[in-house]
């Protein structure tokens, strides 16, 4: 009974109630999928997000709802309904219905099976796990933007379940295997770690460039962190909590500012001025979604400079468009990472230019994910691990 | 005395109070300006705006305030107080003050005068005016973005003087030589048409693209035009005024909607539905700055597609942010015109790709300019043209 | 036994020996797939010389070879040896082998069967079919260039099948729909034309723009006709053959040049002094592979403008690099086509911006497929096409 | 007199036969230029060549032949012909004929006068040169590549001399300041230094890349050091000295590599493999101009890959067209250097990304500057600067 009693999973049955449950373990279908037994998983805000209210945006928990593996084709538990009418174009691959809601996403593991068209990974690799598969076959796939992808499967977002679990299945292609030197642990990092290269690319930051990251949270530490990468030589991170400031100087920040209780103008030209840099910043990241954040964010940004708002927060802000259009500022989205970040986030971990060991506050045992995600929410660290059910 | 009487000038004195005044025909000073005697100059909402207001964004007209011709070097009328102060880096070419507060910026004319360094053009060319010269020696304007120069010399912007006047010097650069079989009426087209091609290049409209235009006015036609000409297919032209959408309909869009006085998500899915695109447009361009129409542009814009604002308006608004976020929208503004914006507009009309003919209502006797201002405000016609003081 | 006896197909057996013969018709396996009933099939340069040679670049017709359908899953007949060694990464799906080498790869067809999963296909819609399919998990694919993907499943480029055959398995994602005013016939032209729209991307045309094409072949005329569509405002056809440059003025071409027996710097001033531009083009296009006409477009093209390789040729010539050096020419290769452009071909006949059936010389049986060859050998007309064997 | 006896210059009469002689000391004339007192100047292999063979590419010594200084306004000695007909469009300002043939083109020194309009430098401030100042009004340079610009003046290309003088009149935006703790012989070094961001930058190095260059002589070295700035991961030196590439790899390369006597094709593999990437490099740069290392570069590439000719070699080469065409590699020119890129080498010698200083094998006198050439001509150290003449 390995395959029941190995496969122990977090569960979100409605928000704040969750449980510990095992599930059929996933079983390998198409030839190009790996199962990977998770070593670790960090916490993030959306997790929380999630565990609080119980959705992610447009992606809604239904109860009592299981959901089907993207990848499985065995037979289906009869007392599993199908919540196919969400996925009307891949309805025919839901033949197995796996795990209840399970949360997490930031995971890194250990390959136990491949599939027989598997070539580049062998069981007992160490992997990063890229927890969302898209359907390769639109245009935002074909043409090189799969973070675009409509059909997209992400762990942990309804109806698909997360990392929080003994086994996981995934693409081949969407596990990147671990040099010797670089840990399980740092695997674990390279999530919200691509979240930020992600961002930093569409910030389009080059080489000797100046930029403001709104936010010192883990994003926006990772943030500077890759900017640096990136060859930026003036990184200003910007926060409200001192001690966030203090830890983003001594990791990759050149500057640090804290805002006051101002309007966004004159945020803006105390942040220029202590910056020596009044003509604007090349670029500036929102890693905070905060709407006074935002707003300095335009007016901080030089003439034809590029703002990129990475951070979630309301819906409708207050935005100063006339700004933007008269500096020509271009202001860009980044959602989630896309072609080629988690292989460039894995090669800065590996080369040693992007260290993400400082930012792991603690590694919980699985049993104590509940205590892990209270802590998050309660601000204590930057990161948080859970080991995996399986993990010693 | 040709000098004085015949470089009649139109001139704004304060809000709604102009009044035509001879000005010191200007000289040739530098050997890379020419002197050319204006034919049309067209007027546009900036123009009224101007009129209306005394200023444009953050450049305020003064009384009794003169400026300084960009290109001249004489002797200084003694009752001409100098405004230095604006201009510190090119103080050293203001010796001689010229016409006060003349309006109009959107004109052709017939060189005159050429310096000696001048090889491009002769004496009876016939030329469109690019009205704003830069500095060419800041990083905007060495790195090809000289609409972002900060030292901007643009005509009746203040403290420079506009084109209502019988001579204007230009650098003999920013003067756009007409083939035969183009019209100086056309020329003075080319202004409006130059703003619509920055627009959409901003836009990144490729061929086969679709691409939805808020507003119908004048610049709102010519993006349409201009959009066509570089290739998209599906060009929908959105306005409340039916008479204007039937106009954009005859003249470059392949379809037009109405919207209605509903969330600005209803009228981006109804207008989506229209035009059989639900997933949304490749590019938006809004050409009204109306708070509305910048809403519904996010809402219509397809994920990873481009939103440019080219339209003015409040200067804040209520912006959906995470919409943008979420959608990997890519938002710009657009400011006048910049490298290779004018050539291309004359190869344009050059070459029959865009017909500026069908956008002229009227032509109006120079000494009935503050009439054109009043019809222009009034909503008369599309686009009228006021003929030089010394054009039959 | 339809499947037998109406999947006749065109097969190489070694250069210039043809053979016609049943094959097994392919069966629906991936629920991602379609079965196309060709209707029509274009030749091409290369289709004439895989078949004078047996051979395209490194991909090699061996004897008695067969290959196995990218797609099929069924038995295999005991006969056909089995070169997975070729496809080591897919060799999990080569379960059945199919067509011996038949040639074609420019075809439309009509849908006969579709896939579990295919929503966006239905059962008898009128389809061009991109004749490629990439592994879709490499790099290249992932990251938006699956025309460069090593994987490749290329129409009738060893081992794989063409499509001079009855029934033909595509994955649905690569046919395009015909609208009901696009005919077959132009379907099947969608190929050269993507080939086409594939250089000028490559060139980066943009909007009045100048750009000379070398040779007036088929892509040559095509690469005429879809700058045109990108808004070049100069388009000069170089050809030596004086009908084809008639044929290429009368088409989509501004102006026509034909080369003399000098050196390529004599022969670039002369066509730049043809075309009113001495200081060069922005874009040239080689589409017709010959070395003289390489050198001369290197000469021709101005500072900082675009050379595109789109003609196959010699492996090596003798290269004037220092030219491009001191020029910063940027030179790029074009290989096939990728994201976008069969949709974006489909577009342009669709809308009317490009006409492609001038080119269709005339039409040929199935039967008559090896006169066909022949015939284009010989330089007879522009394109020829062949039925399919079930066309009446 | 101190005019006449502190303006020594180093004066090429003819290929080989230089001399010493007193220039007249050049005057301020327009309002935006400085006066330099050269403190130090590098000689690189383009100066070799000049030396050697009076010419640099179309660029050709006369005798007895004088310039005019691109800045200069007063009177004409009266012993010196006007060489107008080079320059036919910036005639009007060729007023005052200055230095013979003086070499040097890589000098930092210190600002010794102001034009009235200069309000970004001082009197005393030590600054590097870029020693090329383009038209500011051609198409090239409104668009941002100035680089490109016909009417370039640019030092020791005749007509115009070079910074191997005392005193040198600049266009002040082309004067770069250095701060405190950046030297004057570091100043020197980002001419060579912003050769090579000019090359990285064609080059499209982005993070985590990898990129292979061809020569390890000054301009080679700086690109490696450029490309680490710019995030490549992964720096293959490759020359056939042994000591420059031990140089390299305690400099700025990961890897090296020493060509073989053998084909293209297999160098390419051998290097491939020696750095454990079989499927090519993102980028390579040919930093040697050898036709060998050109025809290795191509098939080392990878696919979709870039590769950038910096070096200066023969005119023609043997060139695979073909592999270009079918890997769809970019080739690219580089030439001097353009907008923001002086700007860019001053910031990564300020933040300390490059290190300048291991490159400067030592300093000689001004009197010794034929030796100098000599001893670079021969192959001594890897950069000789040279002392202004009234340097102690």
């Amino acid at each position: 009974m390995a395959e029941t009693t190995d496969n122990l999973s977090f569960i979100l049955n409605k928000p704040f109630d969750v449980t510990f449950a095992q599930q059929p373990k996933p079983e390998l279908t198409s030839p190009h999928d790996v199962l990977v037994a998770i070593n670790y998983t960090g916490i993030c805000g959306s997790d929380v997000h999630y565990w609080e209210h119980g959705r992610i945006g447009s992606f809604v928990l239904k109860e009592p709802m299981v959901y089907a593996s993207p990848f499985s084709s065995s037979s289906v538990p009869p007392n599993f309904p199908l919540s196919q009418s969400l996925l009307p174009q891949t309805a025919h691959i839901l033949t197995l219905l796996l795990p209840q809601n399970s949360l997490g996403h930031e995971s890194a593991g250990t390959i136990t099976a491949i599939g027989s068209a598997v070539t580049t990974l062998q069981v007992g690799d160490r992997v990063a796990l890229e927890p969302g598969t898209p359907c390769r076959r639109c245009t935002p796939c074909l043409s090189g933007h799969y973070n675009l992808c409509p059909l997209m499967k992400f762990a942990a977002t309804p109806p698909f379940g997360g990392t929080l679990t003994g086994y996981y299945l995934s693409a081949s292609d969407f596990c990147y295997k671990l040099p010797q030197h670089v840990s399980l642990q740092e695997g674990a990092l390279l999530e919200p770690l691509a979240v930020a290269v992600h961002i930093v690319k569409q910030a389009e930051i080059k080489p000797g460039q100046s930029v403001v990251v709104m936010g010192a949270g883990p994003v926006g530490l990772l943030c500077c962190a890759v900017a640096k990468a990136f060859g930026a030589s003036v990184i200003a991170s910007v926060d409200i909590q001192p001690a966030r400031l203090e830890f983003a100087k001594s990791y990759a920040a050149t500057h640090t500012f804290t805002p006051s209780r101002v309007p966004a103008e004159e945020n803006a030209a105390a942040l220029l001025q202590s910056i020596n840099l009044p003509s604007g910043t090349d670029a500036v990241i929102d890693a905070s979604g905060a709407e006074p954040s935002i707003q300095t964010s335009i007016h901080t940004v030089r003439r034809g400079g590029v703002y990129v708002q990475g951070g979630m927060g309301k819906p409708e802000i207050t935005f100063p468009i006339m700004e933007l259009c008269t500096k020509e500022v271009t202001c860009k989205g980044s959602f989630r990472y896309g072609s080629g970040d988690y292989a460039l986030a894995l090669e800065f971990v590996s080369k040693g230019l992007v260290d993400v060991k400082p930012l792991i506050s603690r590694t919980v045992e699985f049993t104590d994910a509940e205590q892990a995600f209270k802590d998050v929410k309660g601000g204590q660290g930057i990161k948080v691990l859970i080991k995996g059910p399986n993990e010693k």
